[in-house]
């Protein structure tokens, strides 16, 4: 059902990254469902994560460390989170990266090993079938990986998830490359559900991190699904230092060029994630224009991304304008003014001072909602503010999709 | 669909009370789509209504005149909402209750005539087959035309709703007969949907405005099917002044007499408004106790009752309780400790402590959500409040009801 979701296409290698994958059976038996992520000594890393309170050990765990040792592997499985396992879960969490730390490159110590979960909550990882699939996966590691990877992490998704490019930083060719999950209770707050992005640029921790928050910002925290926020949503960066260029330590041209970089593969990552959406048959822009505040373009944005009835329009492909103006009406602007307000739908304009538009043409309108993917325009008429989300529409099949889950 | 939604039973003709009907044929023809409830002289009235800023030109022009005008009319309309017509909508509601005061009582002025519309946002009325149903309805007014009413002011809902009762004020028998409608576009603002209460009490514009507040408060303003709040919501309660009790000025126990019965109507037409929320399957109480402060037990229930992922577990009655954690943690309580936090549905402890109760019987847990109705309790463990709220769950049918409206 995904919308134009682009296949996988090549993924470059990144100079001191290396992947591998196994199937430790954890939901499903006929895919790889572990992925491990090695990187070269040297290497600094930022992240940001999930902002929900019922946080899962393994983002705690993650957190804490990368507070305090640089990270040699990154272990991730699909199929369950991990979450709401109390001690117990930190516990298991604990003991898989001390297994991958034994099981992997001399010197590697499990404080450096960050545990990434995301499937089912409330259940208890089972460890036997992990232990063994670690080590299964580390006998794989391959510079080469990012496909499997890619695949392994997936657990409501249709595709599989991935970009890659290179950028000049001091002279040198740096490559990126990345890859994110995440199909439904997608709407990341200051975090996406799952996404890392290697690159063998060389940069000091603090800088490293700015760039992922500034990436997060215009990227993962401007998409929703169904406006729940995951418990275990993390974004990491790592840089591997590989790259022969003077290290980039603080602002500048070096900095900016890995920052448009990351920020790139950020935003084309998030995107993959809503086009597909659980269920989704539209890809759809919501861009609020003349706000006097960003925050408020913003409450807008997400109030007519979230609104169900807007959503199960867009499905209906019915230019049901009276919704969008409900939903902008309710996002909480309290001196809004209706009679400054406009819509169209793509070029097609819907509403003007808060009417029906001079020579409305439903049939035009309902021609741009039945395409796969359009842009909902609003324009607030009270300043100089703008702000877009992608999201998608509320199917039948988003229904099924949830409903179904655990069964 | 509906959830255990009672039949309408005998509505208690009010003293000083008729109500008539008539079909305008505004989107369908086989039935009545305009309802007057006529007021006798010396009535006093109080409402609130929705905060959406694109409120519909009808709740403006009801809003104003409450302020200025005893109303001796209520003329509403289902099929077509009169929203976002701007000042033409605005006119178009002026004429009608121009109509409805010509053809009303002798001594009736436009201004004492209040307007409420509910359906289609974003098209005109068509005034002249309302004009001419404003005579019919007219013709049929009678102190038993309560039934008839409720039908007419329908859009989406399966049934009819309304509730009666007697109260004792001042040692006599205070009649209230209530009507609502509302299915879908339900998370009321300070107001509701389209209700409306009236009883032979006697009292003061100012006691009478306080005790809807408080109803309101009470009622319309704790439920939500899809959280998405109308442009026309609106509650108005009307006392006529005929039954022979000392009139009411202020606070005692006449108030709290007549505020006792008034809150029980509004909230048994709040309850039954959920109870036929678009495509339900089941009546679900989110109760939420222990918390620091009234207001964050309302963003916990709100969290939780609106959430997508929640919904679509309740159609599938599967205790998924991971995403009530989900929902819990990104209620926006910055400070909240999950391992405070225990979760029960009806007397089965899902979860205590954040983890999965000790001897959790997940058979248990499905069998109270395979239930038409039940409750989720949730102790935040941080204090003394509580709050509560009704919703409904996610299934096909809301999808296929709000993709087919309009065609």
């Amino acid at each position: 059902m995904a919308v134009n979701l682009p296949p996988l296409g090549t993924l470059l290698p990144v100079p001191g990254v290396r992947l591998g994958t196994a199937c430790a059976g954890i939901k499903q038996h006929e895919r790889d469902d572990l992925a491990l992520i090695e990187l070269a000594e040297g290497t600094t890393a930022g992240a940001v994560f999930t902002q929900n309170r019922f946080r899962a050990p393994p983002v705690e765990l993650a957190e804490a460390r990368l507070g305090s040792h640089a990270p040699r592997l990154l272990l991730i499985n699909s199929g369950n989170a991990n979450a709401a396992t109390g001690q117990a879960g930190l516990e298991d969490a604990e003991a898989l990266c001390q297994r991958a730390a034994q099981c992997g490159a001399q010197g590697i110590e499990a404080e450096q090993v960050l545990p990434f979960s995301t499937g089912v909550i409330g259940e208890r990882l089972p460890l036997a079938p992990m232990r063994r699939a670690i080590k299964d996966a580390m006998r794989s590691l391959t510079a080469n990986g990012w496909a499997d990877a890619a695949q392994a992490i997936l657990t409501t998704d249709t595709g599989a998830k991935g970009l890659t490019q290179q950028v000049q930083i001091g002279g040198r060719a740096v490559t990126l490359t990345g890859i994110a999950k995440g199909a439904g209770m997608i709407k990341p707050d200051m975090a996406t559900m799952l996404a890392f992005i290697c690159c063998d640029a060389s940069i000091t921790p603090n800088a490293l991190q700015t760039i992922v928050r500034d990436a997060a910002e215009r990227s993962f925290n401007r998409i929703t699904v169904d406006g729940d926020t995951s418990t275990n949503d993390a974004f990491v960066v790592a840089a591997t230092g590989q790259a022969d260029h003077p290290r980039i330590e603080g602002p500048g041209a070096r900095l900016d060029a890995l920052r448009g970089g990351v920020s790139e593969l950020a935003a084309g990552l998030a995107e993959r994630i809503v086009r597909d959406a659980e269920g989704a048959t539209k890809f759809v822009t919501v861009q609020v224009v003349g706000g006097a505040t960003q925050a408020e373009c913003l409450r807008v944005a997400y109030a007519v991304a979230e609104s169900p009835l807007v959503k199960t329009a867009l499905f209906a492909g019915d230019p049901n304008w009276g919704r969008f103006c409900m939903a902008i009406g309710r996002a909480g602007i309290p001196d809004l003014d209706p009679a400054k307000v406009s819509l169209a739908l793509d070029d097609v304009a819907v509403a003007e001072a808060g009417l029906l538009a001079q020579g409305y043409d439903e049939a035009a309108a309902a021609a741009v909602m039945a395409k796969a993917e359009f842009t909902i325009g609003i324009n607030l008429g009270r300043g100089p503010c703008e702000q877009s989300v992608w999201t998608s529409d509320l199917s039948y099949d988003y229904v099924r999709i949830n409903a179904e889950y655990r069964t």
